[in-house]
């Protein structure tokens, strides 16, 4: 780990308050179109994982584990920036997305909104999810 | 309320997945320039208000109750859309905030980024937070 990563985990894990099962959620954000692609969860390993390797590595909550996000699907996030809000209780990660974040074959995981009184799809899934986790 | 807004509530409603205490995260985001706000808390309730009177309306996990976005400050967020992510375990709001989202003064909560090692302010207050509580 260089010295810059090691302080960097260190005024990090400084400022983030964990709930009660030792995780804050992280919004994962396109860094230059803006765009949200997804929230995940991460633990204090995660964050240091995340800011030594330089990828986005989360905590799965389904799987009980460390998810290194593309480990299956290849679709990995290089970090670009890490910022930390206000209360230290959420994280937002500014990431390159290579691919699409979403398990579904979309680019991003909020592709439902409200349009004259429903919930509709308004993106398509770019590749088959068959061809990412088959 | 309105047929559409009826609707609305009842098709996002079927759609999530509260947590334990009957909660989601809700990410807002300024809807034309893509700024990631602030992450708050959705009960049932919230998501019904916020989609009935087109303003954003959360829970306050703090104060144990429903929270105006603005009720004090006036820094109102007229919801322009609202999402849904694939697990139905997240919403996005699409907001047009009025003024600052941050009870700091800053306009949205992640003004603080790593920098060359440590973890730096990358905004200023633009309110002093008297003026918005006091």
């Amino acid at each position: 780990m260089t010295e810059d990563a090691t302080t960097a985990v260190k005024s990090v894990l400084d400022a983030l308050c964990f709930d009660a099962n030792g995780l804050v959620p992280a919004v994962a954000q396109q860094h230059d179109t803006g765009e949200v692609l997804m929230l995940a969860w991460m633990n204090r390993d995660a964050v240091a994982e995340t800011l030594t390797t330089g990828r986005v590595c989360c905590w799965s909550r389904s799987r009980g584990r460390l998810w290194r996000k593309g480990e299956t699907s290849h679709q990995v996030q290089p970090l670009r920036e890490l910022r930390v809000d206000c209360d230290g209780d959420t994280i937002l990660l500014r990431v390159e997305q290579e691919g699409v974040a979403c398990h579904t074959g979309r680019r991003a995981c909020f592709y439902r909104a409200v349009r004259d009184g429903a919930l509709v799809e308004i993106a398509a899934p770019l590749i088959d999810p068959e061809k990412l986790y088959g």
